[in-house]
């Protein structure tokens, strides 16, 4: 089959890749094949390009398709339009049997760690990591699911009080799905971003915005009256400025949950989160129940947020409109 | 009076520093007088004079002592022995009327930061911060409440679920008084560290003890069987190797609490907690009441945790003695 293959130096598109149905035995091993209808490209998929995981294979692991062939209780979502969790746990440890999945030893995750993902004709999963998706949400909107579902994750983990106040450091991708989750539980929410264009896509919900510097300069964030003001303060600005940034807004006792890994890699300092006793709450991966729910209903709009589609034949080019400032969800279609 | 009064560049005895009484007005600013009859060093003492909050002045915050003189609602306290919690608030933020004077923005802290500490004759604290000592606890005892009490804080900050399984990153003084505090709500306690003679002091307490590399040394907590199995990890131990260590024992989804400021200043790596989904704690002072009663019971013990005592012409050997791998609490007495 047609896909992306990256070989831990490059990524280049391959027409003799093996089919994920001949090599897995998708339906005997409980796996589905997925003939991949739409993928996004993510920040993570970036950093992938960039060594992160040290992933060899197919990368991708934001898509929609439909079922092609799926063996035991799959059966039934044969021909089906579905989107996919990502890990894939052995089934049989600790973790596993105790509802997380997500957090298996020994887990593969797509297009990420140990399984081809979704910028490739057909793809597999087990039937249990897949969603059928409802008619009222298009191939295009679906594609949000998996970074919806991580938004969400941060609504698992952190309770809003009454009145508290939230932020979020980043107008990316992700920083955007944040917010309107965010906006969900808590009145007031303000977004610190570095992208005029941007940060003028959430005024529309009602979410308050700061312009800060631009990528590079020093962050301006601070000393505007907005230092030690949040009582949660998401960082998905994929910096470690931004990481500084959102420590600096953050409450004494407050929260800070840590939505991107990069932020994080290069030399955190942790001091402040000791000295003001702030609580920081590492937030992955979500459950994809609320996220199919919120985009059924219109309670999360994502619309606006398309950029561009190529085909697996423009991956290069996709990649490098993904990387630009003002670039969007990219999309390949298989 | 006699102090002990660092620079920013070196700590000397004077004999002539102005009495507290004197320059503070205390009685009549509602400041309470105390003669300082003995005073614990601290790690955070060593840190200061290594320029750590860019401290000017008397440093010192464990004591025990005696009221000399206090106007107001502290006058009953006068003669009375005390220990005095370190932060002072303005009392009139939102963070103070809000029970939050430990987070006060204008706060000073006793031989911390703007206001004159312990390593002399005299101090001055307001009397709503002094606490009366039983005379079940001795003096030798009372210089433990401040660090008990920011032991008991982690208490405070997180629930022990039952079952669940605890550790402490560090064997030093702050991490004996973890251990004993976490064994009080935790049945399963385990401590990593570096020096068999201060992990012994621990297995009279029913903890268990794991020795790492030495100081200098590559860790070698990894590997043996504890990694990712605890549910609470504690990292008191001053190093950004005990850091990584402290994270690599922490459960997905299980809780890391931050206690010594330096582990954490100098390139912590946080992708592990976005990846694992943990949850770091920064946590700092504590209140004072569990630990004089702690004290009290006997249900915490310290006599064990001694060192030395001297004079305070005797500063610098003090300090020598108390940055030694074998040291525990080195006291001095004005």
């Amino acid at each position: 089959m047609r896909a992306v293959y990256f070989d831990g130096a490059g990524a280049r598109m391959r027409d003799d890749y093996p089919d994920p149905g001949a090599d897995r035995n998708a339906g005997g091993g409980g796996e589905s094949t997925v003939s991949v209808t739409l993928a996004g490209i993510c920040g993570t998929d970036l950093e992938i390009l960039d060594g992160y995981m040290s992933y060899r294979g197919v990368p991708g692991h934001e898509f929609v398709g439909v079922v092609e062939e799926s063996g035991g209780r799959g059966a039934t979502l044969v021909g089906k339009r579905v989107a996919g969790e990502i890990n894939v746990g052995c089934g049989r440890c600790g973790r596993c049997q105790g509802g997380m999945e997500r957090h298996c030893p020994a887990r593969t995750v797509l297009g990420i760690q140990g399984r081809d993902g979704a910028f490739a004709e057909r793809l597999s999963l087990p039937a249990r990591n897949l969603h059928p998706i409802p008619d009222s949400v298009s191939d295009e909107q679906a594609v949000f699911i998996e970074p919806l579902a991580a938004a969400f994750e941060i609504s698992e983990q952190v309770q809003a009080a009454a009145g508290s106040r939230a932020a979020v450091v980043g107008d990316g991708r992700l920083a955007q799905l944040i917010c309107q989750v965010l906006k969900m539980s808590h009145g007031d929410v303000t977004c610190f971003g570095r992208h005029a264009e941007k940060l003028k896509m959430l005024e529309r919900f009602g979410i308050s915005t700061r312009l800060g510097a631009e990528p590079g300069e020093e962050s301006k964030v601070h000393g505007n009256g907005d230092t030690q003001s949040f009582d949660i303060v998401v960082d998905a600005s994929g910096s470690v400025s931004g990481f500084a940034d959102a420590m600096s807004l953050t409450k004494p006792r407050g929260t800070l949950v840590l939505k991107s890994t990069t932020a994080s890699g290069s030399g955190a300092d942790l001091t402040p989160a000791v000295v003001h006793e702030v609580t920081l709450v590492g937030s992955r991966c979500g459950v994809f129940g609320p996220a199919i729910e919120a985009l059924a209903t219109g309670t999360v709009q994502v619309d606006h947020m398309a950029d561009s589609t190529f085909p697996l034949e423009g991956f290069g080019a996709a990649v490098g409109r993904s990387r630009e400032g003002d670039a969007l969800k990219v999309m390949l279609r298989p």
